[in-house]
């Protein structure tokens, strides 16, 4: 069943005065009448079953106003000519520094009560890649893999040599605790009180946030550049109650991230064990170079067939090189948002 | 330029009598009667800068001979109607079992010198996949990534975490000392001292062991087993001096190791960044699977041009759905061996 893509209609927000100076449209009538900008950019904040009630008013409006600043924050970037890299990590640090989603602050907890974070960036027009895995006192895990990238002869690194190259990049360490939030350690103990056959509350009526065992959290960016480039970057805290040790899909260049110029880039959610199992990022845009797909038609043939006849619950955000972007998502949903070639600003949560 | 697979010919090995009941047809002659048996199997031990003369006879005798150890092991396994899955471990665990080659005993250390080791397995019948890096106390960390696979509902684990759950498993686990070999330990002075800009003196003439800054060491098996499942295993040390904490592509799925069924199943060894930022264990079976190349079409272009072009040295083995099988590398030598469809062993370590 195709599901998802085809429902997605655009939801145009009214335009918020968010003091940036550079607004892309907000409406309809304006895009049309704007020039192609050959920018685009999109993004996720995660994927699972986030139904319309879960979240209070206020709280949906937060999601919204969160993923919006990122989104804008990312194409301020493209507008006036900067890198898509750039771009991404813009968008994925402030998504990073807000404890509404599973990475950087607000990064869920392992069963041993710690936080570990992974992140993964890739550059399309050379295809230098920067991973990290198991670290915990990274602040912005992004910046970290893009110093990897960037300042390392090395694509990935884990744990605590990790975490020595980023004191030595003078990137930002903040105490463990720093990760800590209520409604995260809250989550934990439902997990473990699950996983001992005790009785478990769910919380009642909308919450502040999406229950963390109905969701699999990472945040993530794509985008396409004036100068023809595409990037993707990944950031997550992993799955709650998850063993320590244990690496998602999100740090794995290819599973959870992607990108090349020739075919397209590609940021994952989901569960993590399909997306790696199934090479989703470079699946998609190897179905796009060697396959003769559609971007859009590439990324419904991974995530809305193969992945639902696995049971791998999740969605991706996809741009081609020629801007165009596919969210597809088989959970119920997905925070997301883009900002397309027309300038247009799309948020969604839920199928609309 | 193409080279390597081109000027590969067939090394027939004397028979040895290595003890095992069910040891292939090993001449032309024998092999023209015999039936094909739709299994094969095909191995390395690394590549690299490996020239006629680097070895003493008795150390090249002695890399020819564990490495068709660990192809007839595997190959024994096949032919009882046993699993590919079953075959690679086999024949990885001799691998790594052996001080010769980088992975299990015989690792090379990081600059820190301690030994990290990596492993990945994948199932191309179901896409289950396993992988651990980081590990300092597994004597066998290719049966700790099978466990990780079979017995965990995770794909990858890294370090400490990896090594709780092999001591839950039952998995061997040694001390590190277990791993402590004089030579990998003299080629990390001589990277030392390298590094610091002192004269560094060769080993001169041939030797027992191939100089660790020669090569990327890395071992693996792919095979395809009677009932047509394919499946492939890499395991390592890494790179001499390399960052503790650095984690190349062996353990990533979809870089250094991947088998599906519908294509094809790759093992690689090389300067790992190369491979995980090309994805090169899943492009060469996308390459089959969407390009519509054969095999050894899709492994050259990938690993003869690709990363020829990028500087990125290396090789693989690869092994398709109907047995055909492919072992280009761009380096100066590559440890390897198989055991084709029809019966015929090959052992090469130069070109040749």
């Amino acid at each position: 069943m195709q599901r998802g893509p085809t429902l997605i209609h655009r939801f145009l927000l009214p335009a918020l005065t968010l003091g940036l100076t550079t607004a892309p449209a907000a409406c309809d009538a304006t895009a049309q009448d704007a020039p192609r900008r050959d920018i685009a950019i999109a993004i996720h904040g995660g994927a699972g079953t986030i139904s319309r009630g879960d979240l209070t008013p206020e709280a949906e409006a937060a999601y919204r106003g969160k993923l919006e600043e990122a989104l804008r924050a990312g194409y301020a970037i493209l507008e006036r000519g900067g890198s898509s890299l750039d771009a991404v990590v813009a968008a994925v640090r402030i998504l990073e520094d807000s404890p509404l989603f599973n990475a950087g602050k607000g990064a869920v907890f392992t069963s041993e009560g710690t936080n570990e974070l992974d992140a993964a960036i890739m550059d399309g027009r050379t295809l230098a890649a920067g991973a990290v895995a198991g670290v915990k006192r990274v602040k912005n895990p992004i910046t970290l893999a893009r110093a990897v990238m960037e300042r390392s002869p090395h694509v990935m690194m884990i744990g605590a040599g990790a975490e020595a190259f980023a004191a030595e990049q003078g990137i930002e360490l903040v105490d463990p605790e720093y990760f800590f939030t209520q409604h995260r350690w809250d989550a934990l103990q439902r997990a473990k009180a699950q996983e001992a056959g005790k009785p478990v509350s769910e919380p009642k009526g909308p919450q502040a946030f999406t229950p963390d065992d109905r969701k699999y959290g990472t945040v993530g960016a794509v985008a396409l550049d004036r100068h023809g480039n595409l990037a993707a970057a990944t950031s997550t805290g992993g799955m709650t109650n998850k063993r320590f040790g244990r690496v998602g899909d999100a740090p794995i260049i290819g599973a959870g991230t992607y990108a090349n110029n020739e075919s397209c880039a590609v940021s994952a959610t989901g569960h993590g064990e399909f997306f790696i199992r199934n090479v989703v990022a470079h699946e998609i845009c190897a179905l796009v170079q060697y396959g003769g797909l559609s971007l859009r038609e590439a990324a419904d043939r991974v995530v809305m067939q193969k992945l639902v006849a696995q049971g791998g619950e999740g969605g991706v955000i996809a741009i081609d090189r020629n801007g165009e972007i596919a969210m597809p998502f088989n959970s119920e949903g997905m925070y997301r948002g883009s900002i397309d070639r027309d300038g247009r600003i799309f948020v969604g949560i839920y199928r609309e």
